[in-house]
């Protein structure tokens, strides 16, 4: 192949990767020579080619641009490539699942497929007060030169904390300010938090289902779960617990002792106090995912393991995601003892949490509407909740069972025991709806047969239609 | 302890930790009666008990407000605490060091101080194009309702991918969008590289001196690291290194060929090759951190070790926080055959990196004004390089030498050899200046009598007085 060719194959290839895209001037005839070291003449030679196959176009005074029709054609199977991506990996039916892969495809289909969200994990936006916290953002990005790093470095935004620390003591949780470490989401926190009491090949023991979040900081760390029975009302089965940790080392215990995802439930505070003393009697660190805890639907914000830590096991992990803004990614950590630990892995895994997100949710809390807000949210979600409960049963097969969700905003379906999930999810999936398959919960293979379903979204007659479908897809099945 | 007194003291302690701030209103006696589970005739009392010590002041009407005097005689030993902190963790003259928890505390000083920022690892903000990003930033948030977490997921925005890769194809590095993962600065994608290659007690070879990121990565996976000799013009000594890789297993190799920090080398491209190479022979994965990419003093911007990767083996990292905008905290992989795993593993730290900053980062590339930004940049650094290393030469005694740098804004001075660079650290602290200790880029001995300096910053008399006073002391020292 002679030279002004293989460059002339070179850039095609660039435009089909979408690199110069539909419209756009291609680097001019000077630079291409000093860039791909080639005589001027030899770029002169290339690009009539690339303008005789119909990819560029030369325009007087301005150069070579990208033909319209050629990137469309050249780039057909190159974008999205996050969909199409999606597409091939739809994980196959089969007994080991890598919970982290399952749940990426799963996320991706939504976005791929604009399929109605019941297999989300994310509230809808829509309901999030948005226009405020912007303009927050935008009056901060307006009054300062440029945020210097330096200014909220680890532990975080000094007056975000403050903020964060008043509504715990409002609640009547014991916070020391000096506690809190800003984080980049809940996610984050339990990143850090695992990473600060346990090593890689420790066993942590989970709840059973569990939020797959959790799986994903054990795998990610190299750590081993073990999944130990949850009641969907009263939480971990604290005898299990304790027969689990007088047979086995357990480096930590995650749980979700608020409307845990997926099966929506509040531990009752005894039950939390009897699993805060048996850990702190094994000194096992305790780490509570605590993100859904303004979503109640009580009339007063449920108590947390910290109200119950007198030693400092407790690593409290929480975040506005789910409540206020998730594309802020504010979260935060109140580890207990382990406090400099979290804050140095923080430092060291992402350097800071960008200033902008943490100033502009500050100045939101402060000004009190934040209250108001949620009232308006937990009352939605209640009602919605509801209508999800009550269309479940109207349109899903007998054999059906589910949560009864005191928080949150997603419900825990159990299907007939022949119901394989994946299937489902990809039969769904086919007809624009998701779920969230019941084996991104587990490692093992105990709930094939369950799916989760959000129900943040307003009802509508599309969504009401997907249900049914739903439903009958079931009922097939079954 | 009668209850009311306990609830008054535990009141007086929310105060004095600025849970309550100055002139702010404490729970209602109704609200606090439910939180704290006692009866309303305790609340007034433990309220009347504040009043009387002076903590709060009772308003008509409205309720009761901490008091101005309180708050400030209270929290005098709380805020800031990051400040306090620094304070207390100024490191100690010692041999062993703990590399983050130095680099942390010489972060804070700076911010503390309000020093003169010759420590500072950052470029000075205030030359960043802030104004034109943030317009788009507010553009975007006025656009959209909310950004759905998912729209943005893993590998990133499609659009800042595309923007990326463009800029890589128009300076000759073949680059492949779908490759790129956007991270949350280069902190993670380095992050990310050195977990998806390498295990817990593996070994990774760096430079000598080596950026701590380097170092805190490898600390943060519980890895160890061997350190290579490296030459201050030519980098890496890849005889030396080739040694180390013929004696032990080396897991990775991490490096900066481009305006290495601290050193400021660009390693020519004949040793570039040569480094890629030898690592290939091996199938020793190469950590490459290109932060610096664009603040070259040349006439070009250099090559990558990307440019002489034929087998994947180079995982790619760079990002925007140097040359456009920190506080954004973009950056990205090209992991070369990792790329699976460094997205997967982007998923479980962190999730996704904020969408807004992604997408008015590729707004702003989009519209061209870059590379303008960046050729004002680089001359402004090479100008204020030039006087860094003329006034050194004024003001520190005899027996002094120093770095070229090639790119980038740091210098990398060698001083007497007397003279221990942590004493002239917490010397040059208390004139509120700062310096980087040359201990911070090392996990050995070595660097005990060198500085980092940072000349990102405009000259003026202050700065200028401020070099002098450190020659003194330096002088003084030796």
């Amino acid at each position: 192949m002679k030279l002004y060719e293989k460059l002339a194959d070179e850039m095609t290839e660039a435009v089909r990767r979408g690199v110069f895209a539909s419209g756009e001037r291609i680097p001019s005839v000077r630079q291409a020579s000093q860039q791909h070291g080639v005589s001027i003449k030899t770029v002169l030679h290339a690009y009539a080619l690339l303008e005789s196959r119909g990819i560029v176009e030369s325009r007087p005074q301005s150069g070579y641009f990208v033909r319209e029709a050629a990137a469309k054609a050249l780039a057909a199977d190159a974008i999205p490539s996050a969909g199409r991506k999606a597409a091939r990996e739809t994980p196959p039916v089969a007994a080991e699942v890598d919970v982290s892969r399952l749940v990426l495809s799963t996320l991706r289909s939504i976005r791929a497929h604009d399929a109605v969200p019941f297999g989300s994990p994310y509230p809808d936006p829509s309901l999030f007060p948005w226009r405020r916290i912007n303009q927050y953002a935008n009056a901060i990005a307006r009054r300062h030169a440029s945020w210097n790093l330096i200014d909220d470095l680890p532990p975080g935004n000094p007056e975000l904390i403050r903020q964060i620390a008043r509504r715990y003591a409002e609640n009547g949780v014991p916070v020391d300010p000096d506690e809190i470490v800003i984080t980049l989401g809940a996610t984050e926190a339990i990143n850090l938090s695992l990473q600060a009491v346990a090593k890689p090949g420790d066993t942590v023991a989970v709840e059973s289902p569990t939020y797959y979040a959790m799986l994903h900081a054990i795998e990610r760390l190299g750590m081993r779960a073990i999944e130990v029975a949850t009641h969907p009302v009263h939480g971990i089965d604290i005898d299990a617990l304790a027969q689990v940790i007088a047979k086995q080392k357990i480096a930590a215990c995650m749980v979700m002792p608020n409307f845990q995802n997926p099966l929506g439930f509040q531990m009752p505070d005894e039950r939390k106090r009897q699993l805060v003393e048996l850990l702190a009697a094994h000194e096992i660190p305790a780490i509570e995912n605590d993100v859904y805890q303004e979503l109640y639907y009580g009339d007063t914000r449920p108590s947390t393991l910290k109200n119950f830590d007198s030693k400092g096991l407790v690593l409290h992990c929480a975040s506005f995601s789910k409540s206020l803004t998730a594309s802020y990614r504010i979260g935060w950590a109140m580890p207990g003892r382990y406090r400099a630990q979290v804050e140095k892995l923080k430092f060291l895994n992402t350097l800071t949490t960008p200033s902008v997100p943490q100033v502009a949710v500050a100045d939101y809390l402060r000004q009190d509407g934040y209250d108001r807000h949620l009232r308006h949210v937990r009352k939605v979600y209640r009602q919605q909740a509801n209508i999800m409960m009550a269309l479940v049963q109207r349109f899903f097969p007998v054999g059906t069972r589910m949560s009864t969700p005191q928080g949150g905003y997603v419900l825990w379906v159990e299907l007939p025991a022949s119901v394989d999930s994946m299937r489902l999810y990809q039969a769904a999936l086919a007809r624009s709806i998701t779920v969230g398959p019941g084996m991104m919960f587990s490692t093992r293979n105990d709930f094939r047969h369950f799916i989760r379903l959000n129900y943040s979204y307003p009802w509508t007659a599309q969504s009401e239609a997907a249900l049914r479908t739903l439903g009958e897809l079931v009922t097939q099945m079954a």
